[in-house]
């Protein structure tokens, strides 16, 4: 990533990133589809951590409950490296084809918290808006960790903005 | 979008969806930027559409209520032609590049309505949480609509969908 911010994301080449890490360019393929997917190492690894979370949350939870509790465990796991989570939010902004990516890593986990809460017994279309609700919370919490410069944590602004959410949905 | 049925995307050629439209290649490029662009050739004026209607809400309209009415004019202008929407979401589908064309297309319709509703004085985080669920509303509405055999019309199914939100998000 450190390249990344060097050079911008398109001026980066493979060899260049394989190089720096200490590979061959045959070795970095086996590890990763194409140099997008180096910014989302950890993303296989985040969903199954936060599926699990949903799985773990009391049977007695409402669909929101299970949420909320995989969301802290995605803000848990997220939330400790804020300069690094900065600087790769400001590649991944710089470059519409990493903000493709990124979209499609969290319609992906948006997709298994739904099939998580059908395995819970929660009807559909209520699974798809619980678990697609959460991911927009869990962006715009994120979204504010990494731009404001006030010291709430992670789970802090995750738990603030589900807060939010319930009041401007309840109306007014 | 024909041709994406016959063949599939992939194996279709610019050169034959310029034929079969009448246009030479060169003219097909000053209407579209590349050949997923065909399938998303209504989403600037949709998101102008909508953004009227956001900001023609009444000034005492709650963030979630123009929100509401910004979504009841998408579903009006998106639910006329119900087969020709479920061929494109069966090809959009089948993709995964036009999947992410589709979701930076509604990411950009976000954007657009939380500027909207900082426009009508909603501060942050709210403006950018009721933007972004209701753009979540309008993609389950959407899916159902593609989907179900029912025959709800989208904005029923719209504001079902956008009831069934504001009890999940209540809490039990």
């Amino acid at each position: 990533m450190q390249l990344y911010l060097e050079r911008g994301f398109e001026q980066t080449t493979v060899a260049e990133i394989a190089k720096r890490a200490g590979l061959t360019g045959r070795t970095f393929f086996r590890y990763f589809a194409d140099k997008r997917e180096v910014l989302f190492a950890g993303a296989g690894s985040l969903r199954e951590h936060v599926l699990i979370a949903l799985q773990s949350a009391p049977a007695s939870a409402s669909p929101m409950e299970a949420i909320a509790a995989a969301l802290d465990a995605a803000a848990e796991a997220l939330g400790g490296h804020r300069e690094r989570s900065r600087q790769r939010q400001a590649v991944i902004n710089a470059n519409p084809e990493l903000q493709e990516r990124e979209l499609i890593k969290l319609s992906s986990m948006a997709a298994g918290l739904a099939e998580g809460l059908r395995a819970r017994g929660v009807p559909e279309p209520d699974a798809s808006l619980a678990a697609e609700t959460g991911i927009v919370v869990l962006r715009v919490a994120f979204e504010r960790w990494v731009t404001e410069t006030a010291d709430a944590t992670l789970p802090d602004l995750m738990r603030e903005s589900l807060a939010r959410l319930k009041t401007i949905t309840a109306g007014r």
